[in-house]
C-alpha cells in the first residue's frame, strides 16, 4: 500500500466488501482466503490475493492488534527440563488447561521450551521482544531467574505454585494459582493416623520448590515429634521415589506407613515395598499426592492419594492473566492469588 | 532515550563500558544485568538499570535483531491435538531433536499449541505477525492448512515427514525431512515372508498421512497381490492397532504374521493377539515399525520393528531451517528434502 504523502488525507481503509467486490467472489471466500485459504481452490485464492494486495486491504484481526498493542498470545514456560516436562503428566495436564482456556478466549499459547540453565537469558530476549501480551510460569525453584526475566520485561505474570517471595519488586502481591498443599498432606497424615498406624514415613520432593516445603510442613503440623530419619528427600521423579523408600526401609525398617509428595514418587516406592516382601496395605500404607492420571489409578494397588484439580489450576491461571491484562489496561491491581482444595481420595494402597 | 532533533547528528549509540562506568561495576555485572539480572545483588542490579535507562543503552542483541530482523525464534507446529502430542512419544522425541538443535543455535523454540480445526486461523496470526523467523511443521495431513498459513506468512519453513503435495507455489521444492518410509515398509514385510509366513496383514496408519500410505505402498511392493482383507487401517495410536487387529482376526482367521505401520499400533495389536490366545511370534509374528523408546523395548514380547532416527530427523529439521534462513537472506535456493535411512532391528516379536 502506497504511503499518503504529508499532508494529503489518508484514502479510506479498503473492507472486505470491496476485496470480494474486485475479486469477484463472496465475503465469506475473502474470509476464508484471509485466515488461511483452507478450502478455497488454488485460482479463486489466487484471485481474492490478488484483490486484497490491489486495494492494501489489512485484516481486521491484524488492525485491532495495532492498535491494543496486543500480539493476541500468551508465553508458558515451565522451569523444567522439556525431557521431564514430556514424562511427567503433571505437566501435560497443567498445559491442557491451559490451553483450553486461551483456546477460549482466542489466545495463542506459546510454549517456550527450556533445556538448560544456559537458555533463560534467550528466553528472556523473546519475552521483551513484544512476542507475548503475558506469561504463566511454573515448576519454579527458588533461584529462578524467571521472576527477574519477566519483572524486567515487565511482563503480566500469573505463577503456578506459590513463588518462593511473596510480593514484587513493587510490594504488590505476586499472583499465582496453587493447590492447597499444607492442608493436603494434613489430611493424608491424620488419614494414616487413623488407620492406627504409628511410624509414618515422608518422601519429600525438592526442598527449592514450595509445594514440597509447604507439603512437609503440613506433615510436621501433624506429627511435629516425628524423628528426621523418617523424612527422605526425593525429587519428584518415580526414580527418586524408589531410592528414597529404600534409604527409609535402611533407616526405620519398623515403618507401618509412608506418605509420598507425589504419585509418581509414591509409584516408585510402591515397587521396591513389593521387592523388599513388605505388602501393601498391610504391612506398608502408602499415600500419594496428586491423583495424577493415568499414575494413581493403575498402580497395583492403586494409590490413596491428595487429589488436586491440576487442569483445573491451568485453567485459572490463564483466566487470572487474561483478566489481569484487562484490568491493567484500566490501571486496575493485578489478581490475587488463588488457592484451590485439595481432597482425600481413597484407594487400595491405604 | 530523547530523539535527535530533525537536521542534527544523531549522538553516537552508548556502549556496555560506558554503561559500566556510570555504574561503577564492571562489564561482566553489566552483561548479566541486561541479559535477565541472574545474581547480581538487588542495590547493584538497580543502579545498572538506572545507567541504562540514562543512557538510553540499547543491548547488542536487540541491536542485532533490528538490524537482521531476526527474532532470534522458530515456531513449531505439530497438526495434532495436544493430547496426542503428550502421549505419544513420537512427538517429544522429534521436538527433543528441534529442541537439541535450536539451543545449540542459540534460537528460541516456541511450540505453538493446536486444539483443534478452529484454531488455525490464530495460528496463521501470530505466524505472519513477525514473532518467529522461520517454521517447523510435522504430523501433517493431506488437507492441513498449515502449508496455507506459512505460505502467506512468508515464512520459510521445513516440514517434518514428506507433504502430500511435491513443489511449492512459485514450483521450487518443499524442504522436508523423512525417513524411507517406503524401504522400511518392504523390509519388514520381506523379513516376514523369508520366515516362511504365508498370510501377512498390515495395519496402516491414517490414509491422509503420507507416512501411512508410503508404508502401505511398501507393503504393496513385496505383497503384490494380497487381499485387500488383510489390511485394516488404524489411526497411529495403541487403540486403534487394538481394534484394526480385532477386525483382521475376524476377517482372516488364519493370518500368521502382522506389520503394523508403527510401534503404538504393533502394542495394541499384540495385547488383542494374547487375549485371543495366539502366540507371539510363534502363531503370529508381528513387526512395528519406529522403534520408539520405550514402547518397542518393553512390550512382552519385546518388538522387531522397523527403526528410523525421530530425534535425528527433529535435529535435521532444525538445521535445514537454519541454514535456509541463513542462505534465503544471501538469495540461494530452498535447502533439498532429505531422507533418513531405516533399518530393521530384530527382537523377539518375531
Amino acid at each position: 500500500m502506497p504511503e499518503p504523502s504529508p499532508g494529503s488525507r489518508p484514502a479510506p481503509r479498503p473492507t472486505l466488501e470491496a476485496v470480494a467486490e474486485r475479486a469477484g467472489v463472496s465475503r465469506a471466500t475473502v474470509s476464508r482466503v484471509v485466515n488461511g485459504g483452507a478450502g478455497v481452490r488454488r485460482p479463486l485464492a489466487e484471485r481474492v490475493r490478488r484483490a486484497v494486495e490491489d486495494l492494501g486491504y489489512v485484516p481486521n484481526h491484524a488492525a485491532r492488534s495495532l492498535v491494543t498493542r496486543r500480539t493476541g498470545a500468551v508465553g508458558v514456560i515451565i522451569a523444567e527440563p522439556e525431557v521431564r516436562i514430556f514424562s511427567d503428566p503433571f505437566f501435560s495436564q497443567q498445559i491442557r488447561g491451559i490451553s483450553r482456556e486461551l483456546t477460549a478466549q482466542d489466545t495463542q499459547l506459546v510454549l517456550l521450551l527450556v533445556d538448560g540453565p544456559g537458555d533463560y537469558d534467550r528466553i528472556g530476549r523473546y519475552l521483551a521482544g513484544g512476542h507475548v501480551d503475558g506469561a504463566l510460569a511454573f515448576s519454579l525453584h527458588t533461584d529462578d531467574p524467571i521472576p527477574a526475566l519477566v519483572r524486567r520485561a515487565a511482563l503480566p505474570t500469573v505463577f503456578g505454585g506459590r513463588p518462593g517471595w511473596t510480593a514484587g519488586a513493587d510490594g504488590q502481591a505476586v499472583p499465582y494459582v496453587d493447590a492447597d498443599n499444607r492442608g493436603g498432606a494434613r489430611a493424608a497424615v491424620r488419614y494414616l493416623c487413623g488407620l492406627g498406624r504409628r511410624r509414618i514415613a515422608h518422601i519429600g520432593g525438592p526442598p527449592d520448590q514450595t509445594s514440597a516445603t509447604d507439603r512437609l510442613d503440613g506433615y510436621r503440623d501433624v506429627l511435629p515429634d516425628a524423628e528426621p530419619e523418617l523424612v527422605a528427600e526425593g525429587a519428584f521423579t518415580e526414580e527418586s521415589g524408589a531410592r528414597a523408600m529404600e534409604r527409609l526401609l535402611l533407616r526405620c525398617p519398623d515403618l507401618d506407613a509412608v506418605f509420598a509428595a507425589n504419585d509418581l514418587m509414591a509409584s516408585g516406592a510402591l515397587g521396591v515395598l513389593k521387592a523388599r516382601g513388605r505388602s501393601v496395605p498391610d504391612d506398608v500404607a502408602l499415600v500419594g499426592f496428586d491423583d495424577i492420571d493415568p499414575v494413581a489409578r493403575t498402580t497395583d494397588p492403586p494409590l490413596t492419594t491428595v487429589r488436586q484439580d491440576v487442569e483445573g489450576q491451568g485453567r485459572l491461571m490463564a483466566r487470572l492473566l487474561l483478566r489481569g491484562l484487562d484490568r491493567q489496561r484500566e490501571g486496575g491491581p493485578a489478581p490475587e492469588p488463588v488457592i484451590t482444595p485439595t481432597t482425600l481420595v481413597r484407594r487400595a494402597s491405604a
